[in-house]
């Protein structure tokens, strides 16, 4: 089951600075980042770039999510909106390293909708800023 | 039929600085976007970067399809050189805000002849460069 | 057979400032890049730009080989620590200008322990900075 083929319908990227996101809000970071993820990124060695790196990560599964319901026609909203937190979208590194998507609320229940069986992303930092790809599978 | 599974065989990638492009001279920019794309850019809060962000989104298509025709051993060409004009290759975001591939002329013919069924692309800018990646499907 | 129809498991991005990998040690070269690869480099307009393009493309396959590993649950180590050689993981392009990926060694070993069929890579460079994307195909 886990290995079954799985075929892209959704791709998305995102790119910040490393100086642009309001990181030094706290209402800002908890309303787009879980406990676990902030507890995550604070014992990091740079831990702006991880909270930028994550975001990109978080803006990415959106794009891409949105990307594979235009790809397969479907008309319901995939966003909440331009200012809509990123709570819903958990990023959090597996024991290897790689950044696995965990869904909650809103964003779960889209791809649900859209019968989205995974999605990937892949994160990378130089100093001054982060990017992120995302791809979403059925 | 819209539904039915893809199979990604050719990525790409592109990126540039907002202010490497010949924007202001008005046959590059006729040479390598539709009147529809010029308008689309114009409106935009900030043209240069949306204008640079499909530029980038145009050769991130290119390189996809040239991966493509690699990955399936094709010999034919997928490029009509380094300076070609990149107009064949439209880029306008549907009422989601994805950004929806348009072919025309040789990247048309180019497509149809490798069997390339879809081709996704995702932008994203920060204050000085534009990124953008690309998936051909089969 | 090479026409069959493959399925993204893995993705990776990697992005590096043109200044910041140790060009200018040979040690540093010749433990990460092949003979080919530095004579393809070498013969190139802008050789740093051409080193930190491959060494992107060689960071974004190991992160998309892991990714691929996680996709499938897969417990196999799938990198040999942060400061292993990256020579195993050849990146020279082909006739196209397609980079293609040739791996040797422990990164050849883990793609058939995991039945990775395909490794595809693009590779993207502005002024400052050069990205690369790649995704793993069973």
């Amino acid at each position: 089951e886990q290995n079954a083929a799985l075929s892209v319908k959704g791709i998305g990227i995102d790119t910040e600075m490393l100086n642009s996101l309001s990181l030094d809000n706290p209402n800002f970071v908890k309303r787009n980042y879980t406990e676990r993820e902030i507890r995550d990124c604070q014992n990091k060695p740079d831990p702006k770039s991880s909270f930028t790196g994550k975001w990109c990560a978080k803006e990415a599964v959106v794009k891409a999510i949105s990307s594979f319901a235009s790809s397969v026609g479907s008309k319901i909203p995939t966003t909440q909106g331009a200012g809509a937190p990123l709570l819903d979208i958990e990023i959090i590194n597996d024991e290897k390293g790689v950044p696995q998507v965990k869904l909650e609320g809103f964003a779960k229940t889209v791809c649900q909708q859209l019968n989205i069986r995974d999605v990937k992303v892949s994160i990378s930092h130089s100093d001054t800023y982060a990017v992120a790809v995302a791809a979403c599978e059925e």
